[in-house]
């Protein structure tokens, strides 16, 4: 349980992603025991297999991350986390706290072996599909080392969840020369490069929406900035229009009429579309989503953890970190 | 001259700006003279206030800029430039190369007193008006002293060039908490709390376009990472009313009605609309266009260098500069 829409929207997504796949997992709800199993009264459940462990407390979007993961030693969050560990559960879906989900994964689970930070990767709408950023903000100082294991990471998500083959990599930087860059993507574009990676080199910030590369490789304070600001794109567009239907009542009902086009257009530009973001680099699944995540975003976040445990995602990206480092270190 | 639509649209937006201010000041072209003259000649020059300077050679946009200088002796750039130096003429625009600019602002007119790197500076629009974000790409690794420096100079040209009072700074960084951020930010958001900028502290990347700060100070590695993924949104936004239109013809023919005003609630998103780039901590004023610069461009952007000059902001950076170095080194 967790975002601020739970337990509602977590439930009624649980349930649609267990109803379109036919029972092929389990779903064990984790929170407070009676709001979640009254939330399920309201649905027809026969024939649904899930079930629920009791966790007392809740880890509030306001909530310092790693003190409430100290001091709620009862939360949802870590009880699932918990849960995952002791080999309960496969993989955790939250909609909660991002920083304590991460904080409680890296903790609890682990680092992943040879990985040697975790990273978060986001999805991106381009002309050519959906393409993985990462690092999305777990990372801000990074070194050349990182990007090429966010981008090995990266790919062997691509590759596997997302079912592209052999996936463009691409090198977050303000210019397609390989010279081109800061201190640390000047190297990364060196040492990616010498990969067997499919790098297609540097692309610029202009090529992220041109689906250039399919997956984005930069630091995370570079890729937290581009995300919120995509993120804002739509409300900017949103207030433009208001504005301008503002100015007299015949473009009010022009741009009414307009509404449920622009609503259709824009929806595919929208980040809730595509689940959550995916927590790689820890010993373990974890899919992290929007605190104000719809039903279908919750559906969504859980087919896509499902995927990232029947595809065994976690021994090839060990394979292919083990691989990497006998030719770099 | 200089651009993808050299002469025609240089000339045009030139005596545009010439008559829209009734020869308040002189435009001085500087090109390959017999295209100019001819060009002059297709319009209605009489009463305005303009002259020629023959530049034989042109730096094209694939030109590499320092190579280009030194090699092209000759080039409109360049004796723009020295032209400028020399005290013929007081600010040069132009819609050329902008690393040939760049490289030639700097290394003819110099570095002005107390600026350690010189800065370009971007316009992006907001729910709230045109804020101006630098660096947008001329030094993608700063130190913290540099990001001062960019808020002093981007203040100082907000507050005469912008007519904006007391300007808004905001440090990008990747959370609101003046400890959230990468080294060189943590550091920065201390020097800006110190200064006597209006300094409202970190904005995130979704803070830009809901127009929080007026001016936005990050390292031109970031900066030109935002402005170019910004400039590609429109792009994506086109490709996706084409793509909804493709489908059947009823849909081509709504989103055809549609078109007009779409493209109206759109301009106001188009950087073009507001001009060129102002380089700000060299010892002369230097603004940059885009390669494809239309002649309303040209004319804003001669607009923008004729006030840069009539309100001395150069002598306003100058002070500002000494006055906080005293402060701080």
């Amino acid at each position: 349980m967790g975002g601020d829409f739970a337990p509602q929207n977590v439930v009624e997504g649980s349930l649609d992603a267990l109803r379109s796949t036919s029972n092929r997992f389990q779903i064990v709800f984790v929170g407070q025991e009676d709001r979640i199993r009254a939330e399920l009264d309201r649905h027809d459940t026969r024939g649904l297999a899930f079930d629920v462990i009791h966790a007392s407390e809740i880890i509030g979007m306001e909530d310092s991350p790693t003190a409430a993961l100290k001091v709620k030693r009862d939360s949802s969050i870590g009880v699932g986390m918990t849960a995952q560990r002791e080999g309960k559960v496969d993989a955790v879906v939250s909609a909660g706290n991002t920083g304590a989900v991460m904080s409680a994964a890296t903790l609890i689970l682990g680092r992943l072996e040879g990985a040697g930070r975790p990273t978060i990767g986001a999805f991106m709408p381009t002309e050519k599909g959906v393409c993985l950023l990462l690092d999305a903000g777990a990372n801000v100082d990074c070194r050349a080392q990182h990007l090429l294991e966010f981008a090995i990471m990266g790919s062997i998500y691509a590759s596997y969840v997302m079912k592209l083959e052999r996936p463009k990599v691409g090198l977050l930087s303000v210019g397609e020369e390989s010279a081109k860059g800061n201190e640390v993507t000047q190297e990364a574009n060196e040492l990616l490069a010498a990969s067997e990676l499919n790098f297609i080199g540097n692309v610029e910030g202009r090529d992220i929406l041109k689906g250039k590369a399919q997956v984005v490789v930069c630091d995370g304070f570079v890729g937290n900035i581009v995300l919120k600001f995509a993120e804002s794109v739509l409300d900017l567009l949103r207030a433009k229009f208001r504005e301008y239907a503002a100015k007299d009542i015949l473009r009010k009902i022009w741009t009414g009429l307009m509404y449920r086009t622009l609503k259709r257009v824009l929806r595919d530009l929208d980040y809730q579309e595509h689940g959550g973001l995916p927590l790689l680099g820890v010993n373990g699944i974890t899919i992290i989503g929007h605190g104000g995540s719809t039903a279908k975003a919750i559906k969504n976040m859980i087919l896509e953890a499902e995927a990232f445990a029947r595809m065994d995602v976690n021994s090839h990206i060990k394979q292919a970190l083990a691989a990497h480092s006998m030719g770099f270190r």
